[in-house]
Parts: C-alpha cells; sequence; structure tokens
C-alpha cells in the first residue's frame, strides 16, 4: 500500500515558492535517496513520484517498511532523533522531491503549528500502521498477509512486484511462491501476475474466516 | 525493553503544578488503563511504575507492542489522529498516571516548544524500534529474537515473564519453551528462570554469529 500526504504536499509547495533554502530535484527510477546509515542534512518531502524504504540486515535481507508517494516526508526521523538513517531509500519511478535543509525543518515545527501538526500526525499514522501490520504479520499465517497485501494493492495505480512483496513480508522469493501456487489452486490470485481471480469483496470474506479458525 | 523519558517527566511535572486540569491517579498492578477499540478522551504520562500495550487481534492472539515507564505518554496517537484505541494497556504494576485532557494536551503541543518536542521525539524513538524490531524478528530465526530480549532485558529492573516474552515475539508459549530448551541444551539461557547462564559479552558475541550464517 502506498501512503499519500496531500495536506503536507499543498503547505510545502506553498513555503517553497518564498523561501530559497527550500531545492527542488528530480530522480530518475532506482536512484538512491538515502542509504541506511547515513548521516542526513536534510529532509525530502516527495512531489511527484514513489519510493521504497527498505532496512539491510547485517545478514543481508531486506525488509520493506513502506512505500511512499506524493506528499510523502523522509528523513524526519533521523533529524529529530539525531541519528544516521533508520533505511534506505530508493526511487522507483520517475521522482520529484522537495529537499529541505533541516535547520529549516526544524525551524518550520517551532514556527508553524500547521507544519507541525501534519508532521505530528504523519509520525501517528506510520506508528499505528507499522505496530498494527507487526502484529497481523506475526499472529497470522502467510496466506493472510498475502492476501492482505495483494487486497490493498489492487486499487493502487503501482503494480505490486514479487520482490517487493517478499521483502514487505519479510520472506524469500521462494516462500512467497510456494503460497501464491496454494492460493492458486484454490482460484484465488494468478500466481505470476499477482491479479485477483475473485472478487475484492470475496477477498474480504477470506480474510475474515482466518478470524474463525 | 522497558522505555523511560525523564525529559518528560520533569516537564510534565512542572507543568502539573499549575494546571488544575492534570489529574494524578494511581493502579493496582493488571488494572486496564486502556482498552483497545474505546475512545480516548485523555492522555497518560507515567508518573511511576510499568504497563504493558499490547493489540489483541481478531483471532484472539495478542502481540506486545511494548512495555513502558516513568515518563512515557500513551493516548497521544489516538488523539492525534482522532482515532479509537491502537491497543490495551494494562499496569504490571502499581502504577501512578499524570491523566491529561485532550484539549490541554493539544493546547500545549501548540503552545509549548519544548512539550511539542518531546512528544515529536518519543514518536521519532517509537517508530525507529517498531521498525528495527519488525525488521529483525521477519529476517532472524526465533533463537536470535530470544537471546536479544533476554539481553536487553538482563539490565531492566522487571522480571521479563514467558508470556510476556511469547507475547513479544507474536509466538506460542509452546514454540518459546521449544527454543528455550535448544538454548539451554547450549547452557545459554536457564529455560524456567530465564537467566542468562553466560556472560551479557558472549550473548552480543552469538548476537552476531547469525550475521556470519
Amino acid at each position: 500500500m502506498i501512503r499519500y500526504n496531500n495536506d503536507l504536499l499543498k503547505l510545502i509547495s506553498e513555503l517553497a515558492k518564498t523561501e530559497k533554502g527550500i531545492i527542488e530535484k528530480n530522480y530518475a527510477p532506482d536512484e538512491n535517496i538515502i542509504l541506511q546509515n547515513e548521516k542526513l542534512f536534510y529532509v525530502y518531502i516527495l512531489k511527484s513520484g514513489v519510493v521504497k524504504c527498505y532496512i539491510t540486515e547485517n545478514n543481508g535481507k531486506d525488509f520493506i517498511l513502506e512505500f511512499l508517494g506524493e506528499g510523502e516526508i523522509i528523513g524526519e526521523l533521523e533529524i529529530l532523533n539525531k541519528t544516521t538513517s533508520l533505511s534506505n531509500v530508493v526511487s522507483i519511478t520517475d521522482l520529484k522531491v522537495y529537499k529541505i535543509p533541516s535547520s529549516y525543518f526544524m525551524e518550520m515545527l517551532q514556527k508553524n503549528w500547521n507544519f507541525n501538526e501534519l508532521v505530528l500526525k504523519v509520525l501517528a499514522t506510520r506508528l499505528v500502521q507499522t505496530a498494527s501490520r507487526a502484529s497481523y504479520q506475526q499472529n497470522y499465517p502467510l496466506e493472510y498477509s498475502i492476501l492482505k497485501l495483494v487486497y490493498l494493492f489492487s486499487n493502487q495505480p503501482l503494480k505490486l512486484r514479487k520482490i517487493d512483496l517478499a521483502g514487505y513480508l519479510g520472506i524469500s522469493t521462494r516462500s512467497l511462491n510456494r503460497t501464491l501456487l496454494s492460493l492458486y489452486n484454490k482460484n484465488i490470485i494468478h500466481p505470476e501476475t499477482m491479479d485477483l481471480l475473485v472478487t475484492p469483496q470475496a477477498i474480504l470474506q477470506l480474510l475474515q474466516s482466518f478470524d474463525r479458525g
């Protein structure tokens, strides 16, 4: 599921008109915007396009945190906490960003309540979603998580790739393929295109059936 | 691992001296402070004691989000997002809290930059820790997560109970016991008391050994 933040996009577009410190920058697909563990000097707000945020563990495995689209902010955690970057951030489409110096970001938080409230709400929303997801990924079988994600992505403009779905679930593509095949045998999901073979309504009912054991 | 926030405790203790709206309240162990999915009208900051925050899934399984101690805040996500409660919050020791009306909480965020910055930092810290934990719990074997948690808890005043460790990992106590027994056979952890049978230094080396495959 890709997140968007129209209110933040609107506000930063306005600020960028008069604030010389805010620079617009473009990226091609597959470019690194932020590298894990690096020191950050800027916060970025996406003007258009989509990025993928992922943690690479010391054992080489990736865990996708989220896909972010228009109006979403990156780098704010690190500037607030004065830490190095939690994750890698890479463009997965053509990308336009507002690049905001950390000092201006902190100044805006202090002076502009609208901006501050939007940042508080972004953090609160992401925390709820990250916690909820950790909970259901731990407490439900893999089939449930796959169905849920494919369902959530079914009305998104961006096609979900297998490698990203595996990274989002923290499993190997081999485990993913095994479960996709089992879902295909039940006529639910195409194992290659990951298109739904049933209605979204039917998927919702299937998801609920997991609670009845 | 229990989190604490001395800066926030200091600040709220000061504010409570003059602000009549802030009420002090006491709880015995095992009392509910917040129920999942309920509407909240207050934010709470812990004056002393420890609470457990956990999500109960529709299938009846629990997932422990965190243990919070002195100075930590609860209810802020829900007031910021105008949503019902993400999780249950229950006291696991005697507890004293500052109970803060939501309107005063929002007013303080807007008027008091020190308070606001502390709340921003709490949210950023929790987001980093929730995301990091989701990543390593997905990408490392159960033994790694158990060793890491027992290690983190080894210098805490509160004894970690098996049922809480299982809830934190999102696994059954049966799976936990199986892995604890395997760790006992390697002379690392006592399977009942969960005391370390080796030095914390040795645990750190063991954790690193998981990265060499």
